[in-house]
């Protein structure tokens, strides 16, 4: 990494750097297109970016819409695995995988191919497995799950965007079929309407990047939350940002990693958390995706964050 | 990473982590199986294991056959790779890309689907292209790639095997098939047995840990060769890393990342390469395979050396 | 044809074919699996047998147990089509295919890479299109098909066997998975639980080799019906048949044509029926599976009864 | 069939069906598109068309440019596949299936999948099988194949086109890469350079309808060559029409024998092979091709004729 890292840590480099990068990437606002197979999703102000990075140690350093709360939608698949991970230990790598897919995130290819294993928990059908787990353990998924992002954020106010939800349930074929597919291999526990209204209530939850940052830390402290418990080895904080690594961008994870060189999960409200070890977690929300579903002006300003700060893995 | 990276540094600790992981891993040595194709790979004795770690300014540590020469196969097409993006420069991404592939290393099935273009450069497929920009370029793939080896590691005697090489150029219709395959798409430009000829002399040059992890310094000083003189971009250097983390370890990139957190890339003669950026590039040596072409025990060390150390970019 | 045609037409040449092709396949019947994914299928008894002729003008040979009723599964995909096609005309070849799948008859595979369009009727898939043809005529999809199956066969007890549907309801995963996916790209109009609830019901109607045979005779009558009517026009009674030539025995239809030489439609209960056009219907039954889900016993009374007969469309 | 055909055997009922036919797919001719891969096809005159009957006993009946010689391409297959069946026997088998590919004539994806195993012989990587099995009997197949078609068409002014066997030389990547592919898996047992260079000039024989039909009676004849020798059994004959039916209209299969219902053959020269279980063989041409590589009017001119016939297998 380079010199410049040294002196960064100080506020306000940082927030010098958000204002540059804030405004290099203001062309880009707007651009892609918005999710249109969620109807509440295609309503939203394209227009709208924010960008906020939660260091290890709790400062929160924002520019633009970074305190609006917007559908979190895939980021959710981060923590739902953390908690499932930290439920279930090692025994969850025989439901899940960890390699990347050359498919779409709801491909059902790879999943018949390998017998109802998904290839990762960042793609739906992984994440339907976090979801089973939770629900095995805990009774239900999205209630454990807003219970974290609660305490770890501070913001109790993080809830369910019902309209959202209607809206995904109304809409969640893709979902089902996947979800009847693990099942008929074996690799569900529960119901599977009752796993798809988790899934659905976990991805209609609305937070915003300040929120969803500070939410993550526990990956840049070797899996020790907010108050000082821990939540997961530090070994297995670091599988979960290699994991992200590897599969964390839908099929554009080599396009990311090789641009950004960051762990990074992004969702189609336009949100994409990204994973800086030893420093912070930023969050970029914008809701114009590319066609791969990830946020064309969030994934700008991570590139232009990490190429002016000297910040990447690499 | 951990507060042991701090005065890891010292020699002594490090000739310390090396013996600890040699002995950890010793019953490890011998396991798996002899890459059986290549009549000439499948003669080694499969008790041999070496580990050298080449630090950033040079000095090399190293532990049991690290300065036995073996046939360097697949860890040939870093240093091929890293030689036609410092000719090509960015058009070389046109010709191959930068993600994953979820199929063994010399698989049509995706090739076919792109339409010739190779998934990344650690593919055979992806190798071939490497070899034909620098026929292009130079008019050889293979002098240009000696000469690059031989003055990196200051041995001037590194060269191909040929005896490795006739048995390769005996056993090479699969690499024959991809290369005519990538040649009906417009993808080699070189008549394609003078591509073949140059890419198994490539493989079958062998080398040591000890010159391998010298020759492979760039990557973890910015781009920066050995004379001071520059071959690639920081940024590209970089990019390698990020290639190498996604597509290096042939179809288990994603466990080796989870379990290990360095870039990296196997050959099938039972060597790899691992990238610490900022600190040195270990290379590990022993000739028994795993289902997926991968070194039982050099993974295993790798993964150790990176428990003892925290040495892992995540 | 050979000349042995000539003279075969006469009923007792026919009934001697059928004894001599009894008594040669005797020693395969048993042999091969019971489908074990519905309970109420592994439980009959393998070494039942049956074999019916019916002619173009309604005379049935038989032997063995072809009176015996049997879970006709997939048979019904057959009658279930036609009369989709009866309803829909031509525009139901914009929902499906006709062409052969190499993949098993309850793949996702193709499906996805088709967006929703089954490869031919005579998959799962295709059968889920036809009952959806059917509801959104008739409100109903078994409802019509019992009535045709009672009036073609004379046989008005032909029902429903509960058991078999409850045994198939409880285990309809990976056909609610085929239907989430086809609604996903609205290739469904009815709710995907009633469309599963009569798709179970066709599968679970029983009937026996009698029944069967004399049910499908339009398919040798030019699409006239057994009361003189015409349910379709010769052309699209070819088709049918054309399209159970190339699509209707799973992944084995070459090897059928190849064997024996007619259009045929197995089902998982053990049954095979097989068009002999201008001269009549053969239903052969035997619940022991090969591989593919055909009847071991079945298919290869069909090959001897080919063999005697130069019954063969080739 | 239809009563239609009882008097159609009369020489002027024949004749007139094919003018009707010729005049009513006219405004076909010169649609479609000409096979541009192979420069030395792409030159030829889009307008001309040929349709040619051989009945069982040899007569011809012919309209359009059907003594019109033209390069017969993968009409080849069906001739060297004949051959290759009779000098083997069953064990041909082994080396080649009888089952649809759901890819294109050229594709390795099902290749690499079925371990260098061709799906079906009239594939070009099953065509490659009876050149190599031709090659090991006789020590060439192009020599053999030669004389047959003289032998059984009576000119013996068949050849090998050498400008387009010059083209198709430079242009045979693709097919390089299928034949190296099967080397590797150890199905060819000939040099890969010496099997494409048969492979090639099989290709670029040129013959007329009228000759094309002829070569193909043994097909209607259960195996009898136009001298009364046997070339097959009965049973070989017909499996070779059965295959032909299943898979010898490349991806269109399915389409062609629904819309047809005969076993068919077609090349990317234009021509099309048909035929008819004892009544005899069509051959048409016309160069214009549909996107699965079968002539446009050629096609369109075996459906009007079955339908002006009744003559179908179904």
């Amino acid at each position: 990494m380079r010199e410049v890292m040294s002196h960064l840590d100080a506020a306000a480099d940082l927030e010098q750097v958000l204002y540059d990068v804030h405004r290099e990437i203001q062309p880009l606002i707007g651009q892609g297109q918005l999710a249109d197979y969620i109807p509440a999703l295609s309503a939203v102000d394209p227009q709208q970016f924010g960008l906020a990075l939660a260091t290890t140690s709790g400062e929160v350093h924002g520019i633009g819409d970074y305190q609006l709360p917007f559908s979190i939608q895939s980021l959710s698949k981060v923590y739902a695995f953390a908690l499932a991970l930290a439920a279930d230990g090692e025994t969850i790598w025989e439901r899940v995988g960890h390699e990347a897919s050359t498919h779409p995130f709801n491909s059902l290819l790879q999943l018949e191919h390998d017998h109802g294993i998904p290839r990762n928990p960042f793609l739906n059908a992984g994440a339907l497995v976090s979801v089973d787990r939770l629900m095995s353990r805990h009774g239900s998924a999205v209630q454990p799950l807003r219970e974290f992002l609660r305490a770890e954020s501070g913001n109790h106010n993080i809830d369910v965007e019902k309209s959202v939800a209607e809206s995904e349930r109304a809409h969640c074929d893709r979902n089902a079929s996947l979800a009847h597919l693990m099942a008929s291999y074996g690799n569900l526990d529960n119901p599977v309407p009752n796993v798809l209204d988790n899934y659905i209530e976990q991805c209609a939850l609305t937070m915003s990047c300040h929120d969803l940052a500070l939410a993550a830390r526990f990956l840049v402290r070797g899996g020790v939350r907010a108050d000082g418990t821990r939540l997961l080895s530090t070994d297995n904080a670091k599988r979960i940002n290699a994991t992200m690594l590897v599969c964390g961008m839908y099929d554009q994870a080599g396009a990311f990693a090789f641009r950004v060189g960051l762990p990074a999960k992004s969702g189609v409200g336009g949100g994409v958390l990204a994973v800086v070890p030893n420093r912070g977690v930023l969050c970029v929300w914008s809701p114009g995706l590319d066609r791969s579903g990830n946020s064309v002006a969030g994934v700008a300003a991570l590139e232009a964050f990490s190429l002016a700060t000297g910040w990447s893995v690499f």
